[in-house]
């Protein structure tokens, strides 16, 4: 590899504690642009508008957010700074509502308050810093778990296709679809990705090509209709998308147009492996049916990136941001914890 | 309908006989541009550049092309005139290898020239003019008939999801798989259309989305990865979609992205059809491999439309124009001569 992909940090803390620090991915792959972010509103708008995405990448910036805002919590009663807390907690789960790795990470951040109320409120902010610094230490150790567990499905020179950006832009490092990429990488396996461009915020072209291009893997850009062409060419092995939610039956929400490059893998036999830690994984969901899917501005699809306008003035669009693939079409569902094949036993994990 | 379809001229021949004029459909939706083509040269670009576009529309673009040149010919004896004429027609032929409508329209030119060898020249110019006028007027008719033919599989209501742009833009008139939806909307049948954007060069968002808001069908735009949440919700009970090039087989090449959605339609059990003039047949090609499949220049994936970088630079791209449907995802093949289910016996039409 060119670059040592640890190097490129997503999300982290800065030195002193006072602001999380993300690169700001809507810039991406014009500039690379780190923006400090200080207060609640800051954190809300750049989950909101995907300065920073990925299920578990939007996980660690709110844990760093919550413990950056209680930093500054100005009460000196717990009851005054637990319910302040809660405040800034709801705020920031209500950035998006698919991910279930936000509302996650905030709950552990909350365990942590309600966990030490007998200690002095600047412990307590103590202790979420080092709870934080967890969630981000774990998800890392995850991500190479899932890396090193998908690979062992994985043969060397294999086409491999994937959705949308599960890479470590998504994550803290190496990604979660990706990992297998970037280890396999490592170990010169000479895989040949193909990159779903994933309209309409071009996460595959803009986040997916660049940060795969950056340390030199073989990625080969497409638009997400070509996916069926390329699978008949017989240049795909295998498909590695990450997940935003997985269902206790595996049903599995992700990027919009996932479930169609299912569909396509079950038609032309390619395994379609779901990569992500156990904290995707939510058993109070019991099926696809119960995600909330978040839908987006139309102007998304009409007006963005745009020199001029590709769409007439006034036309109806309808823009959701994931879609549910059900777990039948699932080959295996891969976590740091191992492989899960059908029937999906996920509280196994 | 706020506007009568039949006003809304793709191609057609200058009063004088001099050029063809053409509106340019790289221009839309944002402005109405006719372009007036008198040289082969002219004719060539905009058929290449897709300022011209859709399998008839190319056809009846070359056919009067090849008029126009032929008005041209300096030479006075047959021969001169027939080498000419042949040398503009390997021309203008290699402008778009894969819809078979280009090439099938100048083979009926020249065997006008070679039927008439014992005319005198301007004779024979004036025959081309005639003969050039009837393959309009023949796919005219052909697109009515297609309508007619189609609207018989659908009920009022339903709701039709269509690829890239087979609407009066890619004909003369009505259009090949709008052809029905036009037709429904003159009799009050309510459909609702779903047109997937069609990456990369926008059919559906700049051209289907634009012609159908005009005469005010209820239409919607998605992604084309959005296809499969569309359907899943059962919002969609029937696909239409044209076609560049039909195999004796039955195997359709058309935009590419359209076997995905085939794909998808058989997945969810929604009646996939093809719609589109007999001349779209080529019965010398006895399956979708025989099938030529233009590539194009991956710019169009990585640079085109944007107002700044969408795709770091350097990078890799695949950009298939077209894609072969296998005739087993394709529940009917409709033509203006009826409709044929499978097994498909082509050469019946």
């Amino acid at each position: 590899m060119n670059v040592d992909i640890t190097d490129l940090k997503t999300v982290r803390l800065s030195q002193d504690g006072s602001a999380v620090i993300i690169l700001d991915q809507t810039c991406l792959p014009g500039s690379e642009v780190y923006v400090s972010l200080s207060s609640a509103e800051e954190i809300w708008e750049a989950i909101y508008r995907l300065k920073v995405r990925g299920a578990p990448a939007i996980g660690i910036a709110a844990a760093y957010g919550i413990y950056v805002c209680s930093r500054q919590i100005a009460a000196n009663t717990y009851g005054g700074f637990c319910s302040e807390f809660l405040r800034i907690k709801d705020y920031l789960a209500s950035s998006r509502p698919t991910a279930v790795n936000l509302v996650a990470a905030l709950d552990r951040m909350e365990k942590v308050v309600v966990a030490h109320s007998v200690n002095p409120v600047p412990e307590i902010v103590e202790l979420l810093r080092v709870e934080a610094e967890a969630i981000r230490a774990e998800d890392a150790a995850a991500c190479r778990k899932i890396g090193e567990n998908c690979l062992s499905l994985l043969r060397p020179g294999m086409g491999i296709l994937t959705h949308c950006n599960a890479g470590h832009l998504a994550v803290s490092e190496y990604g979660t679809a990706l990992a297998p990429v970037y280890l396999g990488e490592e170990r010169g396996y000479g895989f040949k990705v193909f990159a779903d461009e994933t309209r309409p915020l071009l996460q595959g072209a803009r986040l997916t090509a660049y940060e795969l291009q950056k340390v030199g893997v073989d990625v080969t850009l497409i638009c997400d209709n070509m996916a069926s062409a390329v699978m008949r060419k017989g240049w795909v092995q295998a498909v590695v998308v990450g997940c935003d939610r997985v269902a206790a039956n595996g049903d599995t929400a992700n990027k919009i147009g996932t479930s169609g490059v299912a569909i396509l893998a079950r038609y032309y036999g390619i395994p379609f492996y779901v990569l992500g830690p156990t904290s995707t994984i939510d058993l109070n969901c019991p099926d696809g049916d119960s995600i909330v899917i978040e839908e987006r501005n139309p102007k998304e699809i009409t007006d963005m990136w745009y020199a001029s306008r590709m769409a007439p003035e006034g036309v109806k669009a309808y823009n959701p941001a994931f879609d549910v693939t059900p777990h039948d079409l699932i080959t295996a569902i891969i976590t740091e914890k191992g492989i899960a094949y059908p029937p999906f036993r996920l509280e196994d994990f």
